[in-house]
């Protein structure tokens, strides 16, 4: 594909998410490096935070799930869903920035995976997951 | 186990959930059932839609997580943390309450498993999962 | 549905499956129960032990397989295939007959959905699994 | 670790591998990198053909156990055991060796967790996984 034309589809992407109203409600931000994998950031809030004061495991969740599907996204002009994710937590968060990053496994026609990291804020590996999305015939522009 | 034991330990757990900041981020009640399930509900919240107002795939990973932690930690007395989330979305979401409820498969000494049903305001069955908790050695009395 | 037809489905998937090699090999055979979930027995075989003496895991696994993508397969004249299983390993197993048998969670359009549980010979649950099979744009007739 | 005792442990699980019956059943051999990763390769075997002559979904799996366990085996004296596998298929083999190997993300005190990638004879990769590996109080020397 050219670059230019997944350039062009990331920073629709990018455009998508920060519309979304969750966007708001987590505080997480979305980029796209040099090879159109995304990438989040939820900076630590206390509102999420389990009665221990640890991350919840459903923000970790989150982080992957956002990695993925605009990872798988960025490849594909039609909808995309989740169909499946695998989350395997290593370590406990705790007040701390975390990060989020999808790596393409494959790109096919039907279905797209994904892998993810989720880091801390000193580069510490929190948790990993894989995400299989289902690229549907309905074209993302009609319904975007 | 009596059963006066554990219906202690899920009105300790209750209470324990009923503090943790999430619960008010979110806006999800837990309750268990008489076979010391935890129920969790959500009513409908814009504020986590995505863009096209759907609800967040985060959001049924997190109402996964919740269900079987909360089954899970009713069986011990110890700390539990998920390990492992297997999660597949069936359907999508959109402006409903989502309910979820666990179901214990195993309660071993070191892991429990869990598996979870994600239904929408109509009973249709959005989503399930599977999660592995693990059991640590730090009793949860001590810390929480 | 109508019965008949799944009924003939069922027929054609049995014969199928007992003229694969691998059937020779492990010596599974295959049934079908009046809800068209498939059901896997494999006699105990010494060959597939572990050093230990216990039943290998990538024998659960198959057996995991075989009965989420014959339940499956029933549910459409498409080519279906494996595109993810998740695995739960619940207690070892020795020396035994291994039963799985399949539940089918949702038949979409383009994905299937099927729980299996993996039985001793004594009932005990050995293992579960969830299977995610992709529905091909290819009839099964054309290429069996 | 010093290098000399894993070296020396991977050397001891090598030949537990060579003695289980299953070896003989599959024809897999075993090797460990510098990185005392796992690498498995199982030559292409009719007998575990699937009727339309493509490779069995519970080959794959085995080989993802299989590179998984011994990583996962080889940085602990105590006995492991699969709690949790899971398995994307990303394209159909046939007719060809398939290679897997494992990758260490996670050593812990009970946990390890693995990523395995399968590869056929031209390097392709045919399939990814994730293992979780419960790590018990039993010395291994004790049994094996």
């Amino acid at each position: 594909m050219p670059h230019a034309l997944i350039d062009e589809r990331c920073d629709e992407l990018v455009s998508f998410f920060n519309r979304a109203p969750l966007r708001t409600a987590f505080g997480m931000t979305i980029s796209y490096n040099q090879q159109h994998e995304a990438v989040f950031e939820m900076p630590y809030n206390q509102s999420f935070d389990h009665t221990m004061g640890g991350i919840f495991g459903g923000v970790i969740a989150s982080m992957i799930d956002n990695a993925g599907w605009f990872t798988a996204a960025a490849q594909t002009d039609h909808w995309v869903s989740t169909a499946n994710l695998n989350i395997q937590i290593l370590e406990p968060a705790a007040k701390t920035l975390i990060r989020s990053i999808g790596h393409l496994v494959r790109s096919g026609k039907s279905l797209i995976v994904v892998n993810t990291e989720v880091h801390g804020e000193t580069g510490n590996l929190i948790a990993i997951g894989t995400g299989t999305f289902s690229v549907s015939s309905i074209k993302r522009a009609s319904i975007s």
